[in-house]
Formats: C-alpha cells, sequence, structure tokens
C-alpha cells in the first residue's frame, strides 16, 4: 500500500502498522518501550526542512495527535519525539512512551540494552492498542 | 524580557540567546556541538500536545527554520530534533546540528562525557553565528 521506499535498516527493526496520509507508521520491534516509528512516505528526504510546508504540518500532527493517544492508553509518564537518523538517513520521527522506571529512564532510549522481540501474545495485543489509538486520535 | 518561569536546570546548563515568538532561544553551554534548546515561553506546559495548535505551529516553524540555517552555517550532516523532557519536565525542544565524527557520532548526544563550556572566544563567535542564523531564517 506504499508508494516510497523504506530503507531497509527500518523495515529490518519495525513492524508495519498502518499508512497515515503523510506517514508511515511502524512499530518499533522491542516489547520494552511503546515506541512507534513514523517514516514521511516521500523519497530522498532527510530533514524535516525538506518536507513541504503543508507535509510538515501533516508530519507533526500525525505524531502529536498518535502520542498524546498512545500516552493515554498506556497511562505515559512522558512523551518522547525525536527526529535524529544519524544511523538511517531516512527521514524518520521516533514517538515513544516513557514509564518512570522503565529500561532506560530517565536516559533516551537509544543504544540502551538489546531490543527484546514482541512475541505473538504482545505483538497481538499491542496492534489492538494501537487500533485504538488511531481511532481515538481521529487519524485511523 | 521574558513571562514565564525557566526551569532551574535550563538556566544552569544553558545561555540565553533571545526571545521568538514562542520560545526562548537558549545555547546548551557545551562547547561540543552547535545544540540549541527551545524552551515554549508558556507556564506548565510538559508535552508538545498541551500547546495551543497555534503554538505548535510556532514552535516546529521556530525550530525547523532556526536548525535549518544553523545547519548550512555549520555545515552540519545531519539535524537532530528532539523532545525528551525526562529530566526536567518543562517543554524544550533540542535543536543540534550533527557531524559525522563528532563527540558522540551516531549515538545520540545526550549523557555522553561531559559538557565542555564555552571560553570567551568560542562564545562570541558562536552568539555571531546564531544572530546571523536568526536573520537568516527570517526569524531575528
Amino acid at each position: 500500500m506504499s508508494d516510497f521506499t523504506l530503507h531497509p535498516r527500518l523495515a529490518a527493526d519495525t513492524l508495519l502498522i498502518t499508512d497515515l496520509p503523510l506517514c508511515q507508521v511502524r512499530l518499533m520491534n522491542d516489547a520494552r518501550y511503546a515506541w512507534l516509528v513514523l517514516v514521511p512516505r516521500r523519497d530522498d528526504i532527510r530533514e524535516v526542512y525538506e518536507l513541504s510546508a503543508a507535509d510538515q504540518a501533516k508530519l507533526w500532527k500525525e505524531a502529536t495527535a498518535l502520542g498524546k493517544a498512545l500516552m493515554a492508553a498506556r497511562e505515559g509518564d512522558k512523551l518522547n519525539l525525536a527526529t535524529l537518523g544519524n544511523m538511517v538517513p531516512q527521514l524518520h520521527l521516533h514517538v515513544i512512551v516513557r514509564h518512570a522506571g522503565d529500561a532506560a529512564w530517565p536516559g533516551p532510549v537509544w543504544g540502551q540494552g538489546s531490543a527484546l522481540a514482541y512475541d505473538a501474545n504482545q505483538e497481538a495485543a499491542m496492534r489492538a492498542c494501537l487500533e485504538e489509538c488511531l481511532t481515538q486520535s481521529g487519524l485511523g
């Protein structure tokens, strides 16, 4: 259902959830966190400011609306939003619900320990949660 | 010139540059990176989605316009934008120009080594650079 090329590292590390008007929503395959990666479905974009103004507005809207819903669903303590991209040049935005006492708290999640892949039950539960969040956010 | 209360940790770690329509622009006192912290001049805000829609638009515009100008001025390889806030609850957005081979590359900058405070000459040069960036970005 996509019209863009996904970086192989993102494809390997994340699970496809859905496509929004701008972004493909992917779930980091790491059950330690509720961690989404939003990838604008545009080729050859590295920086937010390379997107059109309309696309930039969509990016922030999709990230904040979905992040807000996921914070409520997971009773998070803090939402982390970040576009780093030092390893994967394709523009992607991390949307991570943090809990006091989680595996990396209060540090950032990147590079802390090893990802813990979802098992089938955990993945099904997270997919159901995200479906509800997409509805709640008005994006779904 | 400000009408809001700055968290003491941000006040201690950063240097005041200027006030934009929404954000106070502050320079992280760490000469290893060109690293700005944008703090929306609103009290009692922890998450981006707690800002009004108009303020959210201002936040992203100020961050991306200034980040783009700073990337050009410093010939950066990648712009990092992040709102984490696990340690300082007051909403603040990191805007960091990264270079391949910098002190934390390709990892994130947070928690890597110790900050290297600007000396007077470095600070003067960075302030001049930022003044030019503010003009270039149309924000100054």
